[in-house]
């Protein structure tokens, strides 16, 4: 790197200092890749990036994520650069508790942080999201002379996000789909956390993603900022293919001492380093010291605000011409409901429990999607290539693929992506996503679930074939301990329906639930309809409820799930034929109960009455929060078996028989 | 498809009427993937394939992998049409409980199956492991004239396999390596669940390969079984590059009237339909009945048992010039840890309780394997990239990248694909895998992990970083439900060690389990060293322990595990000088302790004790399995945040005093 301050090099040499003194402050991060995409950071933020630094919420701005999220101090450093609400005092605070820097880019802690990144190759994964949002959203919504939504979404990532797994999937989609507005930029720096690449990471990427359908640009020289700024225009220019900047980076660049190795990736470069850094960027100010006439040159305030300005004044002119369709526009964004829903989804509820059909959960929730479905067009459906079985095709389903203004994605097998990508759209706004596959490959796409729940997002999972219910297909497709995995997860709301009104209040839970995902879990099965009185069917989406009072005096609890319903009431019956008296309580979701108050839970598990029983076909360690140290469980502490559904039931000892024996032992 | 019956034609079409038929029996599975791969299966298997199906562990055998596990009958014909024991009886009995034939492939239920599929893109990822055990095993001990170990590993695969973000991970990794004797087969039929993939998938699969440095052959004809002869033979001409061949097919090929069309994927063809089929193939024989020329022309026992004898020539040979060698190769291939290893590990944890040092568990974990790595040549490490992180290198590894008799791989940023690769190591068999990653991408891997336990294979997991104790990465980076996971996933071992001394039992107790994985779970910071006497030294091992017995009589009991047992111990002290008679149960490994019986349990924790804590920085709902309902859990419910390690803990309320004080509220 030349000493020279051309005048675009001495503004990216801002991103470098700022990052290289906080990692230092913190005495932790990650000064490599900030310093390595300074260039390029600075080309795309300052000069073309569509941005309103004072109103981070501008709908139709563009989306940036840094897929590399490790590198937070880039984005810090460009948000405090260009006037977000981000002050030289909150980068001091890199890395501190209660801070707006944290380790890695947080969602909802920083202005202008657009999703959580840090588990790599979801970053990339989110933007095809964002870009999914945006084109679909347009077409649903853009008029003749008003294209109201219209931006790109850019993406920064590194060789770790190449290499894993879910970029293959992500980005063979976007070029299927040919979403012609994402931009990725490819830090290309041949390092990765155990050295120099060329041993483990060999592709050639430019043919990797010309197979995607994707346009490649570059090879580059990334710290040639008349090269990005081509690059990008390039980029711009072809508006049917996503495009892949690859950029040749020198990670850690201005460090003499460290650039180009692995050291500079995730350590301060220790003062001495700094120092000389300092000196061979012909940086002269001090640590967190930006001098004046560099913020001048980086403030983007201005520029944003007549960015906004304009478009609002288009989009005035739009609400004038197509005052609906604004209105609609703004409620979708804003994420709140038609105000009929809530009245209209009731409705449905009583007809289902007044139609009292015995179906598969599975497709009562296919039933509620046909009934919610019309009246909620911010639905934005999928199925990572099960649509027939996970039965999450309504009759008003268009794929975007064959229909820009559709709603719902075949995202193909990709479950992973498929997650990280509903992720994307939700944070994008304007659609509730929906996607689904088979309970077990919920595992597939593990890490991007979880992410929903960190970063508070509606995406609704619809998993289907919930137990070793859905036999013959066996152990590898019987989840066992992932309804535990999934209620363990903070933030995640978790539904298994016994019956299609169960469904049906879950699937209104999920769409209700603002601050968070939530995962339907169906059976594969047929399951008889429940009998509710008014007040019950009420407390169905108080989590947990007493289905079946005991008669006389309350000797015993039985707890239970989804299918296990059915053999649950089974024994009661015949408990109470033998003039026991135990309660039936129905549980499909246990974060709701517990988050109902103290007063209620006792009244549906009374402190006092020990003698319980939880029955479900999933893990048995989950329950005994509920059944303590005197209760039991009738569950599966196996993997399963490959054989009839009855056969399995009958071979892992979940019969009424068992739960009428383990109460009896009990009482 | 002509319905003229070529000789091989008939073949092949002896696997058509066995997939349609067996299906049609279960009223369950998948004809159209066996039927449309049974052309190829005839030229592999009949003509090129080296086994013996007498003796399906014959060790140089080659491997087998249908990745398109849901074609399962596809192997089921070909086991039994070459001789394997599976009888006609076993094939009437697909999909039935206890069967040989379960509805996927599943090791250790069927001679012949390599590996258990189903889950999409591990099976090639299994594939590539066998690959790389057959290459390091190779050149550990082939010498000069005795190419002892030398065979392929082939993989069937589909287009579900291909979107999978796996498969991008370990086929890009395959041409890093250089794996030139693994030839994949890509059914290539157009077709996936959702019906014609050309809406979401479109890749340019030969130039995508091309880019991984893999030789891509075809398209073929997949049909034609000249053309499929000939692609064999041509990858096998390239020794350094792996090879995929494209074959065109047509799913459920030989149905008149289902074929090409995703309706014969995953469900019976149905009466008619199988009758139609017949009459296509002029195939006049019923329902599971194979003529005696068709079972002549498929039996492959001659054949093998003189390939299998030849081979032992040349192993004997061996033996004598290489006795010392051909042993350790038997040995490692049995699965036996060298006999004198057990007392070495022992004397090796001696010195480490001696010593006391207070270091980081993952640091403690590296010592491990510097000890006993020099002992046991079978071990094959690695990590995603993590290796300074992870300490999963000690002095004696050589990366198979540089030297092909190495015992370490570099596996780059790949998760999911190293752990389904190790899979395929320890079926292979000569090798012990260990593999690490930050414990919070173990979900990147997830279903590669429960494989292990499903599959009952020796594969160790280092997951370091185990807590909100890794401190400023934050929420993405801090695991809250892993080990909860990892817990319930049946037959895995978990360990989640408190000092040094556990550590090193840890590492010898996942050495010496033979049937079933283990999950070493390590910390980040220092842990301080714990005294203990001869007693709880050798308790270690039974999982859980009295490390602190109580002052007086016994009124509470502290359960804790890893960083967290110093603050059980220091609450514990404060709470013996106020009179109070605590006891601390340090339980490494829950799975181990509850593998104990009654009695010890009752030892360890008295039934009748209900003032009960359990103290671990992870989700808390799991410990209520052992504090019941009378008991209280101080761990994590929420996410974690980003900052130093002492901020979290005081902020997330896991200090001494809240241990205290829940004591005090119970007794």
């Amino acid at each position: 790197m030349p000493a020279v301050a051309l005048p675009q090099r001495r503004l990216a040499n801002a991103i470098r200092a700022l990052a290289m003194d906080a990692v230092q402050q913190a005495n932790s991060g990650h000064p490599g890749a900030p310093m390595g995409m300074a260039d390029i950071a600075e080309v795309l933020w300052r000069g073309i990036f569509k941005h309103n630094p004072t109103n981070p919420n501008w709908i139709n701005r563009d989306r940036f994520v840094l897929s590399n999220g490790h590198g937070s101090m880039l984005q810090y450093a460009l948000l405090h650069l260009t006037g977000y609400d981000l002050s030289i005092d909150d980068l001091k605070q890199f890395r501190q508790l209660h801070s707006r820097t944290p380790g890695h880019p947080e969602y909802g802690y920083t202005a202008g942080v657009e999703t959580t990144t840090g588990p790599l190759g979801q970053g990339i994964a989110n933007a095809v999201g964002f870009a999914i949002a945006e084109k679909t959203l347009a077409a649903q919504f853009n008029r003749d002379g008003f294209d109201v939504i219209d931006h790109y979404t850019y993406c920064f990532l590194g060789d770790g996000c190449l290499m894993e797994g879910i970029s293959h999937e992500v980005c063979s989609l976007a070029g299927t789909l040919k979403l012609g507005k994402l931009v990725a930029f490819y830090d290309d720096n041949g390092i990765s956390i155990d050295g120099e690449v060329e041993g483990w990471f060999t592709d050639n990427t430019t043919q990797r993603f010309e197979a995607y359908g994707w346009q490649v640009i570059g090879p580059i020289d990334g710290h040639d900022s008349e090269a990005i700024r081509a690059a990008i225009i390039e980029a711009h220019q072809d508006s049917t293919r996503p495009s892949m900047i690859i950029c040749k980076t020198v990670i850690g660049c201005g460090s003499p001492n460290k650039q180009g190795k692995e050291e500079c990736h995730g350590a301060p470069l220790g003062a001495a380093e700094i120092a000389a850094t300092r000196e061979a960027m012909a940086w002269e100010h001090g640590a967190f010291d930006i001098p004046a006439d560099i913020y001048e040159a980086w403030d983007c305030r201005v520029k944003g605000e007549v960015l906004e300005k304009n478009w609002q004044a288009q989009f005035e002119a739009y609400q004038k011409a197509h005052p609906e369709l604004a209105q609609e526009l703004l409620r979708r964004l804003q994420g709140e409901l038609p105000p009929a829903f809530a009245l209209q989804a009731k409705a449905y509820i009583q007809e289902v429990a007044n139609k009292g059909e015995t179906i598969a959960s599975r497709k009562a929730s296919q039933n509620a999607l046909n009934a919610f479905g019309p009246l909620l067009p911010e639905l934005l459906g999928g199925s990572a290539d099960l649509a027939g079985s996970n039965l999450t095709l309504w009759k008003g389903c268009h794929g975007i693929q064959e229909n820009p203004a559709g709603n719902y994605v075949f995202y193909g097998v990709r479950e992973f992506g498929m997650s990280a990508i509903m992720n994307g759209m939700a944070l994008h706004g304007g659609f509730i996503p929906y996607g689904a596959t088979f309970l077990i490959f919920m595992e597939y796409a593990r890490n991007a679930v979880r992410m929903s729940a960190l970063m508070k997002q509606r995406v609704i999972y619809v998993f289907t074939h919930d137990s070793i219910g859905l036999g013959e297909d066996g152990p590898t497709h019987q989840p066992i301990e992932q309804l535990a995995s999934l209620r363990g997860t903070p933030n995640m709301s978790v539904w298994r329906p016994a019956d299609a009104v169960e469904s049906a209040v879950a699937w209104l839970s999920a769409l209700q639930r603002k601050n968070g995902p939530t995962s339907l879990v169906f059976s594969r099965q047929n399951l008889p309809h429940l009998e509710r009185d008014a007040l019950q069917l009420d407390n169905i989406s108080k989590g947990g409820y007493v289905l079946a009072e005991e008669q006389g005096v309350l000797e015993a609890i039985i707890i239970a799930t989804g299918s296990e319903i059915d053999l649950a009431l089974k024994a009661q019956k015949a408990l109470t034929e033998q003039g026991k008296g135990v309660r039936v309580v129905s549980m499909p979701s246990v974060d709701l109960f517990m988050a109902q108050d103290a007063a209620y839970r006792q009244k549906v598990l009374p402190n006092e009455v020990r003698a319980r029983v939880a029955v479900e076909a999933s893990h048995a360690d989950y329950w005994y929060k509920f059944v303590g140290l005197d209760g039991k469980v009738i569950g599966m502490t196996t993997f399963g078996e490959s054989a009839p559904i009855k056969d399995l039931y009958q071979h892992f000892g979940i019969t009424v028989d068992a739960i009428v024996e383990a109460v009896n032992t009990l009482i």
